[in-house]
């Protein structure tokens, strides 16, 4: 059990300086007891609206340094102060505000919500078990109009997709990975260089791009890149769900579509998922 | 990698009265080789759009005697017609379809959306593994206005909640219950039988109702009643995200408000779940 | 300016028996003068936390005996109270809370939200002018399977669709209609009736239907009959959102589908929209 | 009636460089007659799907030069074609691609979704009248975190708000404004001047703000600033619907919370609007 979309701001201040995190929080538990569940005995119980003064109270005290951190915090206090709880878990999500600039000139408390690419983080610990932390990026849509396909698949009676060569990539990324023994890692500036992994495998370079020859081999590239360049990351998920861009037959109009006009395909979508570790890997 | 909501409409006709089934469908399936996401050989890949055509041609084919049994089909058509599908997964979702009735009379073709509690199930398989299906209702909301409170609980400097013996119990329950081996059931009529032991477990008895004592107990009210009337049910799961109303203090307005004027606080809200087996438990 | 989505529950018990009214109200107002705008001059205005409070210190003192009165009491409330209030504006919608049966007895406090449909109505007042009441429901899906075409449109080089004489009649109904002079209305009654109305008209007779050549034209049945049945309506709109269902081309697929696989098309969507009064009309 | 969230992408190519332009289009007519309405005649009628073909190829011919250039076409071709049209009203939303860049460099065809404030425009125009164009930004999330407050308001025995000289301001921005006789205006630039009008008004200099008294007079601001810097704009609607922050009480929680900890109130939220021109104005 536990409280969800615990949402508050962090407002911090240097001089007259401001600095904002605002944040949604989800933090659960479970106990060394069901007693609550079978006998409707809350004795051990901790009211959900304790947890969220908890997360409250240490984003007062303790103040944001980032997302992962407030999570290892939170995991922290509810192992170390409550001896009925077995197991903690905690989710921390961004509010993605930007700091305003005007003619490239930042401004000291304004802001603007721009919301490509959702940063979160996961903690959680067993009691006597070790503190995992996971972070990530969500709802990151991205796009390439040329320098992918999809060739060579398998076909039967029930085939009537045609190969193509020159396609459209769309789709909304989902990725999650998680760190190894966490020692004074800088999770914000490996989250940054992650992101930017990301976006550098699904687009190529600049200047001519890369050929993707389906949505699975760009989840490879993507999860390559990032093991290749980012030593603390120990295992990485990415889920991809894509949206198909149809080319308008305009033959019966009287015109020749050429790649001009395409429509979205919302539903249904694909999605391929894969988890990538150091060793081992496992694809769903 | 799969390929998600595919919607669709089943249209069944006897002489002049219309039957609908309107669904969506995921269906996903792991690979023996990872070879594209590795390789970006696809020669095994079934595409996506030929994963719909097969749901479709099911549908066309088989119809849809219950979601249960749809989502059996397509499982063992995947299995039986792919060598080089690994495991399986399949989800499926209804459309809350039902049929109008004006003055008490059932309309022979016209129908209207109810999404009170939405059905859905899954079936999953791994090769050379046994068929597992899973059956749910979820989006049900449901509230009691008495008979609820909460006390007894711990207490520590965090604590800012008052005891309460007579409070509103409102939220939206998820459950979800696994078959063990899928003889011929009745998956229709198990379903409704499962939805009114929910209604019954959570509201007691109509002219008294019955005191929860939290929000914990009435899960695993819910989960005894189903596990002792539905013996086909192995193991079930309840999700429970609750809604607190909070008793607007009109002191300073002037007035006494004895319960009568409440307000939601839908953010954060609290859930707790559960999943019971025959012998054995765990929560969550 | 004003206030939006407040939300709140008044609980009202007979006996051992409960009701339950839960509303999101929506209050605007437009001062004599526009000094706060121009001057930031606030000495007029009343803050949004007070329109929230009068909200709910209505609720408290009146109850809620109809979604309209409980508006008309609202604007009646700021017209009387403010001299600087020149316009007054309410918007009340219900959460549909339905009484939970159990085998067909009523449950005294227990509650499902069942939404098909949802009640809404406003209020609204200029100084010196009349007090005019909406009422109306959205979010109403239907579907008839049958006894629905579209032919004899208008053709050129632009039309692909072909007619139809059997095809899917499915979409999501706005209807909003205004009283006249508000006498002693039973409001509820009246709402009921109307409901009745809207799914006779869309339905047609249980046994066979109505045959409808267009979406436009039942929307004008619609309107007709309520207009007809209820001498307290006098001027209805109607919006028709329709999603068309697409019959699935099986012949690449080696079947032949008899209107029995169709898909919904969700996007683009088409819409038709009717305002009719006693005796005029306009189309939009 | 018409066609709504057509949705497409128009792709341009020069070289190897790429350009797209994502678009979800509505488009509205009224026929002179309403014959399709009262007697079921459709033979004027033209069909929702011959008005998607209609803007697909218009979007395949003209290209997208401007939302508004794109709106315009399509008016003026409903206008011109047919003559049972009295009247044609468009709508164009953009889907907020960017190109990506990669270290600075721009990709030649590789773009992320970046959704701060999405560009809009609608077109009108009833026969013999004039070509009306209207154009806007919505969903703009805007937030400072001093240089506001709210005082001196009117008080009574409902009031309950305290006085504040220093609070969050924080909002949700829709501009919509409307030019004059349209010669050949680079719609593209003056969106973006007046984007940048916007963030100016709303923030003030970047090293020091400007303080606001009340939502109303920020609105005020942004209209007076866009009014007076962009000759081209005839009248200028402003909605700002804010999200109070509260200041989390930490007294029972033994701490003091100097505004380091706020809550974000999703509902109820206030809404101010108002509609402003060159020598009249309104508010609401």
């Amino acid at each position: 059990y536990g409280k969800n979309t615990i949402k508050f701001l962090r407002l911090h201040r240097e001089g007259k300086q401001h600095f904002v995190k605002e944040v949604e929080v989800c933090a659960h538990l479970r106990l060394t007891s069901p007693q609550e569940y079978l006998e409707g005995n809350n004795s051990l119980v901790i009211p959900t609206d304790t947890i969220k003064n908890i997360v409250l109270v240490l984003a007062k005290k303790n103040g944001i340094q980032s997302l992962e951190q407030f999570a290892i915090d939170i995991c922290n206090h509810f192992m170390t102060t409550f001896c009925q709880v077995a197991y903690v878990k905690t989710y921390v999500q961004e509010v993605p505000w930007q700091r305003l600039h005007e003619d490239g000139v930042p401004h000291i408390h304004s802001f603007i919500c721009v919301p490509d690419g959702i940063r979160f983080c996961e903690a959680e610990q067993c009691r006597n078990g070790p503190l995992i932390v996971f972070a990530g990026i969500k709802d990151l849509k991205l796009m390439k109009t040329t320098q992918s396909g999809f060739e060579g698949f398998y076909k039967n009676e029930h085939t009537t997709l045609p190969e193509r060569h020159d396609r459209i990539l769309c789709g909304e990324l989902f990725c999650k990975w998680s760190y190894g023994e966490c020692k004074d890692f800088d999770f914000n500036c490996i989250w940054k260089k992650i992101r930017e992994c990301i976006l550098e495998a699904f687009a190529g370079p600049p200047d001519c791009g890369e050929y993707s020859p389906s949505y699975q081999k760009t989840v490879n590239c993507i999860q390559m890149l990032v093991l290749s360049r980012v030593s603390q990351v120990q295992v990485i998920e990415v889920v991809l769900n894509n949206t198909f861009y149809n080319i308008v037959d305009m033959k019966n109009l009287g015109l020749t579509n050429d790649k001009e006009v395409l429509v979205p395909v919302e539903a249904p979508y694909g999605s391929c998922a894969c988890t990538l570790g150091r060793k081992k890997f496992f694809e769903a």
